[in-house]
């Protein structure tokens, strides 16, 4: 009896130690950009934020993309309380369809336009459980689960109904900004300093803020002053005007469709993915156009050139996206003109430049003007550069800050800004995909807790199924491509039955090099007629063997050291 | 006898008339950047310009790079009087070794800098003959053959010995200006004016203009500036500074070691190709350091931090290089330290934006700042941008213009610049790769003579023996992998004698896939089985439906579509 209370007291003391701690896990975003998923945790509650997928890079050729991996939450799914989306971009809802059972299937918090778009994302996957919203705006106050309380505010982004939300938490406010940047008037004033105000009044605790531009030097640029140089491009336009643009900016739609109606030109949009998130905004009442403003492609013929902006995908070169067809003459209602000015108003995606390149070179050649976005700055980034970030610390006065949404040397940078705002070096905190963070009242620490955070990649129907050894299979064979080499053998005597049949794909054209092809048929008999007849031909020890000497003979002839695959066959 | 005289005469009129044509062809650099190469023809007469090669890229997957197509010259490698070398950059003469012999092996006339790189370059093809230089330098004037004679100027690029030259022809004088930028002084204003105003005064038919950076506005930046900014990032650095370049940015690693001596700091060279080049320009006395300035990475450990500079390879992230090495920790005397600032002093060549963040990502783990050409304009380009182009075209006052060195989208940024200087339109020129264009006394007019210029690839050994077909299997391999299947039948009665073999590589990972290899068997059995008895299996027709069908089962289970290889053996 005598140690049983101590005993007890000690595990309640444990317990609330444990109460007063939160734990933060980033999932995605934190190493990259794109896949961003980070998640709180407070005893049996969880809040997952965000759920988006990555591009694939050259290091996951054919891949399709890359959703979070969600490994921890999946056997704490009943714990998952909510799930708040930021906004309605690809790098932040797209993985939902993968994932949403798996967390098992919360209650999704988003503005109407980051619904409406994940709605029709799942048009795409009719055999998913119905998915649970609640619709949040701008002063939205809501308890998520007995520990959270969220509040949702109005943060600037290339999107409508961007969302930053202030976390209530039993250790502090949590302020996430989701993607964002400062919106400036058009002096390069900021707007919305008040936001910024009341947070430092409210007392934050921690900030989560996206680093993507952390190491651009500068303010953000008002989009009015966009507007105007985009205004200025179109006056001088004498035919019909082209602009390509990400479907994703949907600020940008809006405003190109505005100028040229406020310029007297009818709109034609061209691309599925386009025409969608356009029919989205006007379904919500966030673009007000005049009827007959926008027309069908079909519909252009009986306009003058002069009354014309065509709206089109494909500005990355993207083989059958709207622009490369129109280019390649494949369209079947657009041919460019000579008259003809497009504009490029979406930077390129690192990795699209050089078929970019080849697009405005095939585009320049068939009209009056093209304009990139070197020649004009008609693009705005969406996200803070540093000193928004900067300007954003010093307002809110965070004790904390975690640099999200990035590559670890621009969370670096952001950590710096930090610094300069006057916080202590060591309250920026720099974490990695999979870290835990432990989360006190006065405190935020990095423990050894892990999650794996490996790569889970879609491609095709597959999800998962396809590893590193797989990927490292295909950046080898796009480099020196392969050659099989087959050897049917006669199981009584070792001897070859025939010819042995090479097959090579990447390599060089065999066809054309017989000598190689004798060399490689020599070889293979050698190495197998000298085999002792205890050997089995099949074994693996005998296809290393061939593996090995077939490739040093094709070195040491063209110097390139295709993948080699032996097939021998006993019969 | 009537006839002769007349038909005598008309033969004379008719070569007076191909006398006074001038024919210009450029073989490369016209529709790309790099592989540069243009040649001048007068009568039996051909003088060249530049043997450059083009880096790989995206859609040439494996390919060491790409030479200038060669096809019209070696027939007429006789007729080849002379080779002009503008500068020692890779994409001016690398190609050398493998065309040299293909033209005739002619004089090359260079700058001492050029032939020194030239010359090392060549070590690596000691079975070469002998090249026949011909020195030149600024101020020189040489005829080269009956019909032309070259003056050489200095131009401004980034590497030492950079010449244009002037081409006096029997139709007029050609100016080509190589790869330049107009330099400045700190202030901002050109350098070398006297040189474009001396060209105008000698009355010059048309320039040969580099449009690389036609289509960026403004005007180069002072050399002056940039070791500023940089004198800026040294001076802040409190322990060893790292800084990576291109090792062909000859003047840009000058400038360093120069700011290193002045700031008390000695330097290490780590990589062999910035250690050959530095070796080459103090053996021409174009680097003057004082003894012991320069030392090796072992002598490293005897120096205090804040007095070491190191100079290295790998910015762009290359696997084996400088750099890469000390970031994985591989470096066999050099370790980065958390005081260490690095900097990054070279753009990002497109296609390595993700190696590039990767590693700056690693490094910035290791060490205290890591500074790119973002954060300071640490890197000034070689190439003139719009505001230098301009100002060179109302000086010299040429009747034409040809924008070379360059994408057709730059090219024709060059042509409006032409426009802006005042020249007419019909005036700027824009040819393709392996057009011709005839040049008289008072006209330049491209014509339909036309020679090829598909890709030529070097690959390991080979020159010219990888085909779009290989390229295209690389591509596709590398996107979604490849499967093999084997099937080994009976000659008499046309069962199988074994189980089906499958491979696949860069497919899924099929040994995990149970299910989805006995489809594939039973589908092939399916196919096999159901043949006529008169049907040859190893027939090109059986092994098409063997693809397609499979590979329709593969795309029904998979949505994937991989290169299916039927390999049918009759026994």
């Amino acid at each position: 009896m005598i140690n049983k209370p101590i005993f007890k007291k000690s595990l309640e003391m444990r317990r609330s130690l444990e109460q007063n701690i939160l734990k933060f896990c980033p999932l995605g975003g934190f190493e990259e950009v794109g896949r961003n998923c980070v998640f709180f945790e407070y005893q049996d509650e969880i809040i997952v934020v965000d759920a988006g997928i990555q591009f694939p890079e050259e290091e996951t050729p054919g891949i399709d993309f890359i959703i979070p991996n969600t490994t921890y939450l999946e056997p704490k799914k009943r714990d998952v309380k909510a799930l708040i989306l930021t906004h309605g971009h690809y790098d932040h809802i797209h993985a939902l369809p993968y994932i949403i059972e798996k967390i098992g299937n919360p209650i999704i918090y988003a503005a109407p336009l980051t619904k409406a778009l994940v709605e029709k994302r799942f048009e795409e996957f009719p055999n998913l459980p119905k998915l649970k919203f609640q619709i949040v705006r701008n002063g939205d106050k809501l308890r998520l689960s007995e520990y959270f309380t969220a509040e949702f505010f109005d943060i600037g982004h290339n999107i409508p109904d961007g969302l930053g939300f202030i976390l209530d938490t039993p250790v502090g406010k949590m302020v996430h900004f989701g993607d964002f940047r400062v919106n400036r008037d058009i002096k390069g004033n900021p707007i919305g300093e008040n936001t910024f105000r009341r947070l430092n009044e409210m007392g934050i605790h921690s900030v989560f803020l996206d680093s993507t531009n952390a190491d651009i030097e500068g303010a953000s640029k008002s989009e009015e002053t966009v507007i105007k140089e985009l205004e200025i491009l179109f006056k001088k336009a004498e035919g019909r005007i082209v602009v390509t643009t990400f479907a994703s900016l949907l600020d940008r739609l809006a405003t190109i469709i505005e100028i040229s109606e406020k310029l007297g030109r009818k709109v034609a949009i061209n691309g599925r993915s386009m025409k969608d998130n356009i029919q989205i905004m006007k379904n919500l009442g966030y673009l007000k156009v005049k009827k007959g403003q926008i027309v069908n492609v079909e519909e252009l013929h009986g306009i003058k050139d002069d009354k014309i902006m065509i709206l089109t995908t494909g500005g990355q070169g993207e083989p059958n996206a709207g622009l490369t067809k129109i280019a390649n003459g494949e369209h079947k209602h657009i041919r460019f003109k000579p008259t003809d000015t497009v504009i490029f108003s979406s930077s390129v995606v690192p990795g699209n430049e050089r078929s970019v390149q080849t697009l405005q070179d095939n585009i320049a050649r068939q009209v009056n003007e093209v304009y990139n976005s070197k020649f004009l700055d008609i693009h705005a980034s969406g996200h803070a550069p540093k000193e928004d970030l900067k300007l954003v610390l010093e307002l809110v006065k965070p004790k904390f800050v975690v640099p999200a949404n990035a590559y670890y040397f621009k969370r670096k940078a952001c950590a710096k800004i930090a610094r300069e705002a006057g916080m202590p070096a060591e309250n920026a905190i720099l974490m990695d995909n999979g870290q835990f963070a432990d989360i006190s009242k006065t405190g935020f620490k990095v423990t050894s807790q892990s999650t794996p955070t490996d790569y889970v990649m879609v491609d095709g129907l597959g999800v998962g199924d396809v590893q590193e050894v797989v990927l490292r299979d295909r950046r080898m064979l796009a480099q020196e491509g392969m050659v099989v080499v087959i050897a049917t053998i006669s199981r009584e005597n070792g001897r070859f039955i025939k010819n042995p049949d090479i097959i090579s794909r990447g390599f060089i054209y065999l066809k054309e090099n017989k000598e190689l092809l004798d060399a490689i048929r020599t070889k293979l008999k050698h190495i197998l007629g000298r085999l002792p007849r205890h050997q089995h031909p099949e074994a693996d020890y005998i296809k290393t063997l061939v593996r090995d000497q077939i490739g040093q003979l094709l070195y040491t002839k063209t110097k390139r050291r295709p993948m080699v695959l032996p097939v021998i066959i006993e019969v």
